[in-house]
């Protein structure tokens, strides 16, 4: 996208309104999500100037509150906020802390009353950070994983990865959503766990694709009854249809036990090997959240690949959390986000200009 | 408060001098709280701004030195250094890395010779930001709380809160300090242990107000020689009485042993139930440092009632602490703090402007 | 150093290049050194400034990855970069969570592809850096200390404290580093468990200076073949040969057993005490990486002599930090690094101008 499509679509008014919460995917809709990818490309092309920064957010409070630690999450949300220019305040807390819900809303409500405009909420208990957006008067609540639940950016980034991948391919910008109708998912691995997993099932269905499930038995829920999936009956057949391989992290500790014999059963039965990878079709796209365990539910050759693009999902989770934050916190205080700093002035210039 | 009015308070110059720490509300006196409050409203005004941010500290580093953990209060101080465009550096220690004063000093002295500006200390021993302020020769030291010594940005933001609530129900503006001449304050439970009180005592009793206290005697200091303050007689008669109730609160662990028979038998004989609050004259305010541990010091339902201000007193701290990091810091190379960012062209111009 | 000539160094183009990473002293060979040190002096005089803080880094993030805490380090690097106006983001954990190079190399890779632009690594196994340094496209990597490898920016910063009083005793200003021909440098202590001292010798002996080693054998390492170094035969005549003695921690954990007999066994035959100060020359300047263990490698009395720079070092290590960080990651996309901002109008202004 060119510097000056990327400015158009920032400052452009009035924006289609979204939030005010990102709770879940289904907050957003297919015109939600595709407003977000279409703001998410401006942000990558400010990624790509010499000084990637706008002012959108100054004077703007982010609050990180982390109730699980997860170190690649919260720099994501960090350096996407910092690079809106908003203040940003961390606050971490060991699992052993969270007492009870009295707690986690006296700590929600005094944050609040500081004047944080966003709060950026992981939290091991499926559901919390509905909690926490019921309890904020003034904040912006964005969902960064909830338990078993859902972890919406995750399943934006997904979507914008392939969206870019299908249209570098084709010789083309990325844009709008048609590219997904009837495109073909499979999501392998631990579905049951998988909170990446229940954002994607929503986006991509939302969006048109057709979501395939493969795991093991005692991986998958309890139940699927309303879910907008099919399972695979047999793992190397839906290979060789998919278009994209949504590939889940397996927790060591469900490697024996209850929910998996052992891990190299697992790997031999599921896992991502080499083998496997030559049933693809040529065009396919294997995606992984991360962080990969490589030799379980993917070999360390294959991860490796250029089918597999984990690396790209980071760097594109950057620019989705960018107009995440954009779209919920940005509205009337917002100033000059498309502006490139390096050709105005800086942050200053440019809001006294967009105003003047 | 109106925008023109804070800027001029903000840019009026000279300023009375404070400091060049803040570690006793007795270092400030009369003049000095009326002071921070009056610099404190004009900060409320710039929080209720488009951009609640000015450039005053830019250049600035100030450091938050938690040696005891307290998120509410941390963030309190980070939010309005970052809204004064201050840089900050976190530092956090948990009590057992505290091992002696000579570790105290080498951390102080060595973070002082980085050229940090403003120290915001909190430490479970009492005077210990005076032994930081003895080793700091350029950094300007803040008292966040110490053992059970003093808070005194916590009994300033209380001071601003009652006065802000006297106000309105006046209808006029906050202004002053005449509303605090002869007004009842009555500081109820565990006083011994309590550095709010201590702070609130001061803070009080300078402005005029007449402070009682309530509590078991074993709560109340083995002595209170010296100290303006009389004892309550009779709870239900004070609670009668006074203008305020600053409520303490009771931690958990003093909850049976030495100090109370049980929480129960507390929260029956002072605890702020219902049948207390019907006791209050009507125009009685409840303060509360938080968190409320409700069911302990406050019953829930009190806890909700609109009398309590705890909420409205964590949005004023940000305010306060916005005040005295400006009058302590904020002196010869300060700029431009009360010029809106959103009329000027930013931080920039506005420096420019003021300095042209 | 006049604001002026700063102004001019930091704006001078072309600059010698340097980097792409700062993983060890070797990595920038005398010429490097010696550019470092005249750039940091720039820099400590923005640091003298009002407003000590240049437009040169903005919208570049910075990650400080610990992988071993160091507040100092940490403080000290966080401060540099944001004077510099880059963002910072900070990453600690704990050496427990450090389980395998893979997961290294994950976190690593994922910060990367963040588009974090420098990553500054402190980790306790030697070599580190260097990993992380192969891992990255992007990043520069500053090694921030590394097992008892190297930490280089302690090295630059004591070479800069050397010069600088060097020079004041010449009432000249600090300039080239033909100061250090011949320089005699005793480096005291347990050498064998310091990065400072690998760091320390391979500096002043690139700048010509002659270095001496005296410790007891067994904090000597088991070999110094090929290291530009002599063993002090007597430690008394080796003290009063000195220029400089770099002074080294002994970490408590070393006092029995193995290393020392006792701590107060080494204090008695290598420690700093007084009466050994009596033996320097009037000229010897003591140098020490802190904290100091007083009563350990250095008495009381003497770690609050003149002639012990500590507390200098210190404030000599953002100007350093200042230096490294604006020498690698400034170049195509930095800005206006040596304009004050309080003469210009701020960094927008100044961008601006520059680029205009």
């Amino acid at each position: 996208m060119s510097a000056e499509r990327a400015t158009a679509i920032l400052n452009a008014a009035p924006r289609p309104s979204i939030g005010p919460h990102l709770l879940s995917v289904d907050d957003l809709g297919p015109d939600g999500i595709a407003e977000v990818l279409r703001v998410a490309e401006a942000f990558a092309e400010v990624e790509r100037r010499a000084i990637p920064k706008v002012p959108t957010l100054r004077g703007r409070v982010v609050a990180t509150l982390f109730f699980e630690e997860s170190t690649r999450t919260r720099l994501s949300f960090e350096t996407a906020a910092k690079r809106l220019s908003s203040d940003v305040l961390s606050f971490s807390v060991s699992n052993s802390s969270v007492k009870k819900g009295e707690s986690l809303r006296d700590t929600v409500e005094t944050i609040e009353a500081m004047g944080i405009d966003g709060l950026i909420v992981r939290h091991p208990s499926s559901g919390a950070p509905h909690q926490v957006a019921r309890w904020a008067d003034r904040a912006h609540v964005i969902n960064a994983g909830d338990g078993w639940h859902e972890h919406p950016t995750q399943a934006l980034l997904d979507c914008f990865t392939v969206r870019q991948v299908l249209a570098e391919r084709a010789g083309t910008e990325p844009e709008g959503t048609a590219c997904f109708e009837g495109l073909r998912i499979l999501i392998l691995g631990d579905v049951r766990h998988s909170r990446v997993a229940r954002s994607e099932i929503l986006a991509y269905s939302a969006l048109g694709a057709r979501v395939t499930l493969a795991a093991p038995g005692s991986l998958l829920p309890p139940s699927l009854e309303g879910w907008p999936v099919t399972v695979a009956a047999d793992l190397d057949t839906a290979l060789a249809e998919a278009d994209v391989v949504s590939l889940l992290r397996l927790q060591a500790e469900r490697g024996s036990g209850a929910f998996v014999p052992s891990l190299r059963e697992y790997t031999a039965n599921w896992g991502l090997t080499r083998r496997r990878v030559d049933l693809l079709a040529e065009r396919a796209i294997v995606t992984h959240p991360g962080p990969m365990v490589r030799g379980v539910e993917i070999s360390g050759d294959v991860a490796d690949l250029p089918i597999t693009v984990a690396t790209r999902q980071v760097t594109n989770g950057v620019a989705i959390r960018m107009a995440v934050l954009f779209l919920l916190l940005g509205t009337d205080g917002s100033i000059g986000a498309g502006v490139p700093e390096s050709e105005t002035g800086g942050a200053g210039t440019t809001i006294g200009a967009l105003r003047g």
